[in-house]
């Protein structure tokens, strides 16, 4: 059994969704099908979901959104009639959305939710009525009925334990279950939104409650790559790729998936398979706990930039118990997560994302690390990039680290930090953000140019 | 004007002491001496601070300790002979330490204390006998008269700021000044001791006191090596090295200095004078703020090894604002210290020194990450050795971790960690134990084996 999930773009359009319909009805094992709302048809397009938080902001403040109700409105009737759908879906969609805007305000963040949540509810409505009227047996399945349980975090939603053997039982049920992604239902019974890309999200879930054999997940790619198409030509499709690869390059600048979405099918060990709704033939890429064609030792490649890092000297600051976490404390005061904290002897340095800090904020904490910890020297660097080099063959390869600091060398870009040791399948260099491209070029360069496409 | 230390080698017999004599009056500079008890003769003698302690410990435990207090006035006596003293200076000695070990008992610490400090202060005072024998104009300086104020640590006494205001006036004394390393008094007037070595850290108080213009200090060793000399016969000498550098290479197995000892001169910005007090036309070696000569990148290898590393893996690790500082919290519980803390995506490492724990306190460390940080899996690697790559010439030297970890790939070590960001001026690889001296003698082969010695 299958968990199939299609995202925004793979349901903008009747066309899009009857590609959908032959997708789910050539595969039996397709049982459970989650929908997000209807996406972009075309890169100046709104989404659904904006036009409905659009409303939502609206009726908070004036009371009404007339132009944004209407555009909701005119994406899922467009979408009907391209579908030659009764004019019967429409009319619920309208009436239930106008009595869901005029509902209840007093708690605006709950309000903002059931309608956000709409989008995926009244799109999922709408598809099983027309699969239905394509002969099929489907059926709409209400996350409440089904017992998706969560946290009561508005935008933020946490699936309770509980729900997994609730959702178990949609096994049972006969037909293709279409089942709205992004929201469950806390335990009073109210709508709570996952945070975004929450489609993926209940997917997810869903693959876990229900032991799918495989959970596929539709997008508009062919497969990931091993590195930013925007930095290489025509990278190198990955056909197979570990949980952890997919982690640790998803950290840095890897955009397929919101890399949380996947934890409850990690969990449940379920591989997952990302496909081309536009080109279903295309085996696409699999995301497994192990993989077998470990030849190469590295993966893929991903570069994030808009990184700083805050150096701070001490001498003798390593004879120093409880240094490293009373600096770690001071950056919490000041909510900020770190990410990497190379050490020398009588320097340590804290990477962080430099969008958490804003100047008059430095200053502040540059104070407080030279009064409370008594440093010799404190000082910031903006505008660093990280470069993971990632592959599970990397376990135990000798040499990987002088290969990748050899292409590194050979392009003169200056290495500014290492960080390698924890993770075994990955490798970090931080580099200036003006050389990022040109380090991704030279490593691909390094570890591709010999590899087929 | 210039301070000049002589080791406990140095003074260990009157032929000895001769050279020091020659060499302080070779140099109308040579203002201040500082001087260690008599050291060893040769690999199988006792130093005469150990005497002591053996002497006081009898005290303290019997009442009496004949054979070692003979000991000891046996090899003031052996001296005094040897230079031809009169009889007063043995019998002077032999009374004070004799009052002195049946002085006050009630605080073994503090009696330790003055007992272990009358191993320099009869030797300064030995000496200066000597050195006026000889027709020199030479006083033996009490720490107490010279206002040299420390705090009442036993054992590690830390200076205290108003003493440099008074130190200054030295200067203005006439003739060569014998003043006894190791001890200071406490602002009772009781002796303090620093931590062994504690003559280098009086000779660096010295000469931040009294604005020296040079701190010679005389060993046994015509310099400072490159590297290890048990792992690479004749390596290099270093005619200039920085106090970072030192620094980084002392963390690493480098015992030339007891590192801390430095850190007065060092803030006086003073430049210190490694010789050789059995060949002291030798150069020897030079520590300084800044040096010019950075032609080539790396000036040392250091390598130390029995350390540990602890693995914490979760998933979503980094999401999680105070994970490490909790982490450290943890450790800190268990009064260690870490030295380095790689971390990847959903784990961190960090590395310590394995004698730190014992493995029962190991399975509660374990216990303590797994269950207050919900850590998937902990995990102890032990008999780690850390390798040190420094020189001030890395600074901005593209392509020196290439070098390296290119060396270390020829040989087949594999590199556990690489920890490069935070010192301009070191690179430190993790590597097994049992690799530790082959990766030397890689790095030492890549880096020096085309320098000139």
């Amino acid at each position: 059994m299958k968990i199939v999930k299609f995202g925004g773009s793979s349901l903008a359009t009747g066309e899009q969704i009857e590609k959908v319909f032959n997708i789910v009805t050539s595969d039996p094992e397709r049982k459970i099908v989650v929908v997000s709302a209807p996406g972009k048809r075309h890169a100046q397009d709104a989404k659904v979901t904006d036009l409905l938080i659009d409303c939502a902001k609206g009726y908070l403040q004036f009371g009404e959104a007339k132009s944004s109700f209407e555009a909701v409105i005119e994406r899922y009737d467009l979408i009907a009639r391209e579908l030659s759908l009764s004019d019967e879906i429409i009319r619920n969609i309208h009436d239930d959305l106008l009595t869901l805007l005029n509902s209840d305000k007093s708690r605006p963040e709950k309000y903002l939710d059931a309608v956000k949540a709409s989008g995926e509810d009244n799109n999922a409505k709408l598809i099983s009525t027309y699969f239905k009227q394509r002969g099929i047996e489907a059926h709409y399945v209400n996350p409440k009925e089904a017992g998706l349980i969560v946290s009561d975090e508005p935008g933020c939603a946490q699936v309770l334990p509980e729900s997994y053997k609730s959702l178990y039982k949609l096994r049972e049920r006969s037909g293709v279950l279409i089942f709205p992604g992004f929201f469950g239902y806390n335990k009073k019974g109210e709508v709570v939104t996952f945070s975004r890309s929450g489609s993926d999200i209940t997917g997810s879930i869903l693959a876990n409650g229900t032991k799918a054999d495989l959970y596929e997940n539709f997008t508009d790619v062919d497969a990931v790559y091993s590195v930013n198409p925007a930095i290489i030509a025509n990278p190198k499709e990955l056909r197979e790729l570990t949980y952890r690869e997919m982690r640790e390059l998803s950290y840095a600048g890897f955009s397929v998936f919101h890399d949380e979405a996947l934890m409850p099918a990690f969990r449940a060990g379920i591989p997952v398979n990302i496909k081309n709704t536009n080109d279903p033939s295309k085996t696409g890429t699999k995301i497994v706990n192990e993989r077998e064609h470990t030849d190469t030792p590295v993966i893929g490649i991903a570069s994030d930039n808009g990184f700083c890092s805050i150096y701070v000297s001490k001498y003798l600051l390593n004879r120093e118990i409880g240094f490293g976490r009373r600096l770690l404390h001071i950056l919490e005061d000041f909510n900020l997560s770190f990410e990497h904290m190379p050490s020398g002897i009588d320097d340590i340095s804290i990477i962080l994302r430099q969008d958490q800090i804003d100047r008059k904020q430095e200053e502040h904490i540059m104070m407080r690390i030279k009064d409370e910890l008594q440093a010799d020297d404190v000082k910031v660097e903006y505008d660093l990039a990280i470069i993971m080099v990632v592959g599970e063959g990397m376990r135990r390869n000798v040499g990987t680290a002088a290969r990748a600091s050899n292409a590194l060398a050979r392009e003169g870009v200056n290495i500014e930090m290492i960080n390698q040791g924890s993770s075994e399948v990955s490798m970090m260099f931080g580099v200036k953000e003006v050389d990022e491209y040109r380090a991704v070029q030279a490593l691909y360069e390094e570890f591709f140019a010999s590899v087929p496409v």
